[in-house]
This record gives structure tokens, sequence and C-alpha cells, in this order.
């Protein structure tokens, strides 16, 4: 099993790393972390770098790719090398999945074309706008493509691609192996279950960055 | 808020990436990613290299030290410059916290002697072994020494710990912004949840990995 898993800069971490973690576990599975041109990246909160094993022109096939969100995904939708390879991945896998934003990512390669798809719940207006019908569960599955919702949804998402996959035992045995027992301590994950004055607090927070990305964002179609 | 998160060679990515998400979100927050002499390390699956914002000599002080398990937890036990480090900083620190078996690193630095603590289910007989009085909980605090089970409970434990030094609405307004709506497709995140023969699979897959653990551990004390 081939999985290739896109890093770039100003990305956010636990968007790649919760279904790495996941995914790793199952035998006989290679992990490429790659980056567009091969070099180092920086996550969005600069903290420290990671250095992927390889350029997207070094990894042509995968069995699944894995595009995470973060920040730094307006960049990505314009960048036409990102789009191009993952088009040409994506002719080569059995599931072509993101976490969080990188739906946008996909979605700017004309992949989500008339597809269901999720995103992070603040994004969903931009993913209407690359063609995809904006789905609220924690993920989303339209044929081959698995889209998560906003960041720790990917845990989620990947321990179902591995009932997919291997089925009930080796799943349950991942989500053993990781501990992956819930118990957050407040029930406000979602924007339908958090406080509403929660719920506002974050937008405000994010406005900014939101209208920074919107702006930027183009589509290299 | 100055978070120091150690990081080394075969750890278990998840168990760092997971908490450094939710804590990092804190208005004012300084994450430091640390390893023993300032040099890149690669996680359990060699996947990818992380390249630290320093050495642990450059970083002194902490509000919070954060030590991250996985397989290389065992060289980390013996090191006694890791060991002189977490004194040190302990000595600092408001509070000081680990994530799976990261508690076995503050074990071998006698800072969990006669405390209850937690770590990865597969671990309990090793945290018994430096002293701390292991506890089956999701995550386990006694005086200012927070410990998370296995892997994934970092989330959950940091999630805590922000409700603790930043109240309940900064605390929520991370969970939603994280999405950290957690829905597995199985119940199996525990060996009290998980069926028997999944219990016994993730113990025999384990079996070499935690006798060589066993092995190597030696304390710094």
């Amino acid at each position: 099993m081939d999985i290739a898993i896109l890093l770039y800069d100003d990305m956010t971490l636990l968007d790649a790393i919760g279904p790495y973690e996941v995914l790793r576990s199952l035998p006989g599975t290679r992990i490429r972390f790659v980056t567009v041109d091969g070099a180092p990246i920086r996550p969005d909160t600069r903290a420290l770098t990671l250095v992927p094993e390889a350029g997207i022109d070094a990894v042509t096939t995968a069995d699944i790719v894995l595009v995470p969100g973060g920040p730094g995904d307006a960049l990505m939708q314009a960048d036409e090398r990102v789009c191009r390879w993952l088009r040409a991945i994506d002719a080569t896998t059995t599931w072509t999945t993101s976490v969080c934003t990188g739906s946008l990512i996909l979605g700017a390669a004309g992949l989500l074309q008339g597809r269901r798809a999720t995103s992070h719940w603040m994004a969903y207006d931009q993913l209407a706008s690359h063609g995809a019908l904006p789905t609220a569960h924690r993920f989303v599955e339209d044929g081959k493509y698995i889209t998560a919702a906003g960041v720790s949804a990917g845990i989620d998402m990947a321990l179902e691609l591995m009932r997919r996959i291997a089925g009930d035992e080796i799943a349950q045995a991942i989500q053993l192996a990781i501990e992956y027992d819930p118990q957050p301590p407040f029930d406000s994950g979602s924007p339908t279950k958090a406080p509403a004055t929660v719920v506002e607090l974050v937008r405000a927070v994010s406005a900014d960055m939101l209208a920074e990305r919107r702006n930027a964002t183009a589509t290299c179609q």
C-alpha cells in the first residue's frame, strides 16, 4: 500500500499527522511525505521544519493520496504544479482523500466537481466555489473521494479507510494501538454542538485569515 | 505562555502533534520543539525528518513541558542529559506533562515517584518500575504532573489543560477550531472496550517491541 501525503508551508500539522498515525500502522504500508519541490516546509505556527522524502515529481502513483489543509491551502489551490500532480496521481489512486481545507486543493484541481464533499466548517462556501456539494458530515465519501471535516476529523476518516481496506479487526486494532478512546472535556467540536458564543468567538478570531484566504484563492483550472 | 516539547528519534508523532495543535492556539503562546542536541530527528516510521528549534540546553525554563512517547523512549529514559534537563526545567514549570510512554521518561528522571500517573495501556508495568502508581484514566493529574494515556490521549489532556489555564470558553473555542468532534467507526480505543481478540492481536504484534524496550530501558537516577 503506497500512500502519498502532501506537505506545504503554512499547513496545519494535525491534518496530516492524525491520519498518518492510523494509516502507517497497516502492515506493508509505505508512506511518502512530499512537497511541491522537495524542499522542507514549515507549518502554520512556524515552530519547526519538516523535511519530506521527495518532491511531487518523484511520486507519480499512489494507492492513497492525502491532502491536508491549513492557511497555506490558498497558495496550493493556485499552484499549477500541484493541480497537474493531483490530477495525474488521482488517475492512479484507489482513494483520493483530504482533511480540513485540503478539500479546497482537491477542488481547485477539479477533482470534486459535482461531488459531495466536506471541509472545515468555516470553509463550505469556498468548497462550493470549486463545484463541490458541501456536506456537513465528519467525513464524506463520493466514489473514491473521501474528504474529512476540520483538522482532527482525519483520524476518524483514516480509521474508516482502514476498515474498508483491511477489515474490522485490523481497524479496531489500530484504534486500540493509538488508544483512540476520545474523552474531550467538552462537547463543542462542531458548530451545531458548541455554544453560540463560542461559535461566534471562533468566527471572529478567524475572520481576517478567512478573508485573506478568499482573496488569495485562485483555481488552477 | 512558554511551552517546550521534546522530540527524539523513534518517537510517535501524534503524541506530540495532537497536544501541540491544541496548545498552540492559545494567544500569546510560544511553542519550542527541542531535541537533545538540537539535531533533526526521525519518528518511528522514519518517513520524514523534523528539524527542531533548539537543543535542550537552549531551553531551560518553560510554563509547560511536554514529553511524548514512542519506541524511542527507551534511549531517552537512559540518557542522563535528558534526565538532568527534565529535572531542571521541571523546577520552572507550572505543568509538567507527558503523552503515552513519555511518562516513562518523566519516571526515569524521578519525577513521578509515588505519584499517580498513566501511560500507554501496554506500559503500566514499566511505569510502576519507576515508582509511579499506574492509573487507568484518559489522563491523570497529580499535583502539577499530568500524564496522558496512549498516543491520541494527548489531545484530550491538552484541552483539559487549556480549560485550566484559559477557562471554558477558550478551551471550547479551540476544540471547535480543530473540529474535535470524534466519531470513530468503532468503540475499541481502550483494552476494556475492544473485543478480546483485538486486544490479543495488538499485544501479539507489539510483543517484540515491548520486550526490546524492557531490555533496553534503564533509569538515569
